[in-house]
């Protein structure tokens, strides 16, 4: 493959430089006219600025309806009655899910994200069937984006039959990670829950994602039982937890907590949720940051049975992360860019090195050839017009430009 | 002036409809093709929503710096040192406030306002020169969009000499309402800062807007004199109050107040704002809607040296307003949308008919004929999707089409 002179961007907002990038890294970067374009494919970035690529490290492929019909939504208020509503709901979708999940992936892929952490449901109902699709989704854009499948009982693990066993066939057919939600509040059993999950993870020799939303002391308590596990099993670096809202609190367990999972280099990630008066959501990105946990962005579902909201954009679910933090100040909403870059890339490989408060990585010689050129006069500009104007590079290649993919 | 003729429009996306407007209202609904075009601009809709026109009634068309090279916010924490900052720099915009009030006037109506109730700063440092642009830009405007001008004291009235004569020459020069702001923090004497305003209101028979930022039982306080004010010079229907955090509170004062609200039928406007787990700010807009009180959404600033947030479009921040309450369920994302339209219209207007939750106004023959139309499946998909093909209507006449001004 030849290498791709990206002409005229600006390194997060930078001066114009010409930056020389193949498959494995950015090579060169110099003053506009001074690389040579020999062997080359040169690309004309108009000023754009350069950004390492979106990362969505929390999404929800299979459950996707974005470019179908618009649904009224049909679930009610509690969170098993979105799961029980999306079993009922999804098997009369118009498209396959491997469909679904192609197209999304797809419309993420134009929009600048070309590394992703997707769940897949693995319960009674579907089987594998949500896993396949999502598997053809990530193989149909294998030359586009790097796609990390977690093997999700959305269900629970114990209260319906053959659950492990379809977790542990996910784990052999190319899933990732091994997930797990509200160990509490889902199975109602988290010893057992745990277990279950961090032995199939112990097996497989594959890491751990699992959605947290279990809010307040219940929450830490399910925190702190996964804490004991990744210590126990030597873990640290290979967990994930999603949401965390317990951690959006203002108590004093939420500090002990913050010290282990740092400790334990467990990783965090956001959907940059609203929370309310009575229920915070969302978590301390700044202290996140200053403390060196890891903390990467994803849209969650879009636009499926469980609600209308997601479409894709990780530009735009910056801008709502940044309103969701309440910030003004253009540091910190650069600092929103950088979690939904660089941050994501470093909640799936933890050897990258870490983000923390007005660092801006990921576009210097030697880093990965993963980017994005967005148009804006400056990051934060950029953030608040969400231009469809981009260009995606994945593995130093161009595969995608203005909204299309290439 | 030609009737329009809008063809195959769905209201509220119900069935394809073709619908006859003059100036002044909708005058015939009919099945497709069953209006006769002769003497008519025939439009097609091309099964658009329609919807009545947006109504942003809580903007500053004075500060925006909407269309100019993005500056960094440098603004500091507090109210006061956004005041402040705000009086260092605008002074030295790129151009004069008529050509920006102007210019982020006509990207609203773009993007489907023809109601809108812009603040203009009054104070010792700007005399009556921002007052003048927002006059400029309303007249710029003139046959796309109706504006009311509140003359509004932001850096308080009673803290600089002359600003009570500045708001009075105001009144004189066409403004049509008196502004006031947080009584109690910024003048720091709540009973001679609320008289002048009620003063100035009574004198020159206009009505009132005040800016109420401030929260809990201080908020309260100042919400009470408010009323006190408006029920002693029988002022019921023409007073708003913008903000208005501390009904965003659980306390037991909040019933009480809202009850005298509803009943003196003061107006309130949202900007739908990010609150957080000690400072809640966003209004119940479904109890507003349930009591009946009259409410509206509005942009605030737009880029400007408050804040980098805003661009303009009022379907954007139905769709924050949708999110910063929650909703997931269409009806109530609909309330929404019915807030950012005819709700506004109300708070302009206290004549028009009442919102209530689930009620769809302003499309049937007799209202008025200020519309639009947006792409969608539904309802909630336009809000969801944001599209960019519009169709806007003042006074009957198309003045905006896919975010070009006519
Ligand atoms: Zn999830
Ligand atoms: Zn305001």
């Amino acid at each position: 493959m030849s290498p791709t002179l990206l002409r005229n961007v600006r390194p997060w907002g930078g001066d114009a430089r010409d930056v020389l990038i193949d498959a494995d890294a950015i090579r060169e970067i110099g003053a506009p006219g001074t690389i040579s374009a020999e062997g080359a494919v040169a690309v004309d970035g108009d000023g754009g600025i350069l950004l390492p690529s979106f990362s969505d490290v929390h999404v929800h492929l299979d459950s996707t309806r974005m470019g179908l019909p618009f649904r009224p939504n049909t679930a009610g208020d509690t969170r098993w009655s979105h799961i029980m509503n999306d079993r009922e709901n999804w098997r009369s979708a118009e498209r396959s899910v491997a469909d679904r999940a192609t197209y999304t992936l797809g419309r993420m892929i134009a929009q600048g994200a070309t590394r992703v952490r997707s769940h897949a449901q693995v319960d009674a109902d579907s089987g594998l069937e949500k896993f396949e699709g999502v598997l053809a989704a990530r193989d149909a854009h294998r030359d586009r984006a790097s796609v990390e499948i977690v093997a999700f009982p959305q269900v629970g693990i114990h209260l319906e039959d053959g659950v492990p066993d379809l977790l542990d066939l996910a784990l052999r057919s190319g899933a990732d990670l091994i997930g797990g939600i509200d160990p509490c509040e889902i199975d109602r059993d988290p010893i057992r829950h745990l277990d279950t999950v961090f032995d199939l993870a112990d097996r497989h020799g594959v890491g751990v994602d699992i959605h947290l939303h279990e809010g307040g002391s219940l929450g830490l308590f399910s925190l702190d039982l996964i804490l004991e596990r990744t210590r126990a099993l030597g873990m640290a670096g290979r967990v994930s937890v999603s949401h965390a809202f317990s951690l959006a609190d203002r108590s004093p367990g939420v500090d002990r907590a913050l010290e282990q999972v740092a400790e334990l280099d467990v990783a965090l990630t956001t959907i940059a949720p609203k929370g309310s008066l009575t229920v915070p959501l969302d978590l301390p990105i700044e202290r996140l940051l200053e403390t060196g946990v890891r903390v990467g962005l994803g849209m969650d579902g879009q636009r499926d049975y469980w609600s209308p909201w997601g479409d894709g954009d990780m530009l735009e679910r910056t801008w709502m992360l940044a309103f969701t933090q309440g910030f003004s100040r253009d540091d910190l909403i650069e600092d929103c860019l950088a979690v939904a870059t660089w941050g994501g890339a470093s909640v799936i490989d933890a050897t990258l090195p870490r983000l923390a408060p007005g660092v801006r990585p990921g576009v210097a010689v030697g880093d990965p050839a993963e980017l994005v050129v967005v148009r804006g006069d400056t990051p934060t500009a950029a953030v608040m017009d969400r231009s469809s104007e981009r260009l995606v590079l994945h593995r130093g290649r161009i595969v995608a430009e203005n909204d299309d993919l290439r």
